[in-house]
């Protein structure tokens, strides 16, 4: 089970959120809608996505990594090296 | 016409790209993937969404602010201010 | 002169704050100050430096990009280029 | 003893690369340079003050949060929930 587990739903809800926006998106440019509305909505959809990537990022500490490091080993290091690795990408995105 | 119109296809295409990866991150959550694969999803997500912006942005300093100015009056003040909000909004995303 | 010719005051203010919070986190290094106490110092130079950023390029679009525009000429389209370039530059920072 | 306490060398090394490009930032702004240029550098530092943040956080997890979990007890969620609010702060930077 991934650490999200049980804020599967919530995730979801949020996800399909974002599809909701970006299908928004498409409408807005098919319809040649004015270049800064367009553009506070893409503000808005990647303001939702970072936020469910801090969402995914907190369960995975709090659970996958947590649960390595209390199972000790050197699954730890390589967990804690993993998830520094992901929040570089999620920083440079 | 948006500033934008001439590239109306090619802002769909990889807006609809962006819903493809959505819906792939909702099957991701949907089936617990592991964390660190749906966060890496994000990030690529998040990196398409900021491109469609460069782009939307690009077109409207070309075409609208660009006109504005080339018109003159007061009109091309306002929308080089318009167009500096927007940066700020996509920068604090 | 640049096009923040009239805010260097201020700009220079603000830059001599962010060094005053570059060398203040050298102290803090310097001293083992908690890694969180660390990090919040350094996320808030990085939004100093940021709005120095949104500063100068408010001004750059406000004067050099709108005299090139009210110019004529392909310096217009040229400068237009070179500010995308800019923007897009700021937002992978 | 800070998470970062065996880096603190190479950590004040890039402080002071950071602290000499503020710096020459108010020389650019000073002697009035070209607004791009100055954007340039203005991206440069923000970018090398955002590796500063990484490695920080690096080494925190690494270190204190990888301690408090393996000490075990409810300093583990606490640390790890500091940090989820610290990357957050990066994020939104």
């Amino acid at each position: 089970m991934a650490g999200y587990h049980n804020d599967k739903d919530q995730l979801l809800r949020r996800l399909r959120r974002v599809e909701g926006q970006i299908r928004g998106l498409q409408r807005m440019v098919d319809t040649d809608t004015y270049c800064i509305d367009t553009l506070t909505q893409v503000s808005a959809a990647t303001k939702a996505l970072q936020s469910v990537a801090l969402h995914l990022l907190d369960s995975h500490l709090a659970h996958c990594v947590q649960d390595a490091i209390a199972g000790g080993g050197t699954e730890a290091d390589a967990k804690v090296a993993e998830a520094s690795q992901a929040i570089a990408r999620l920083m440079r995105a």
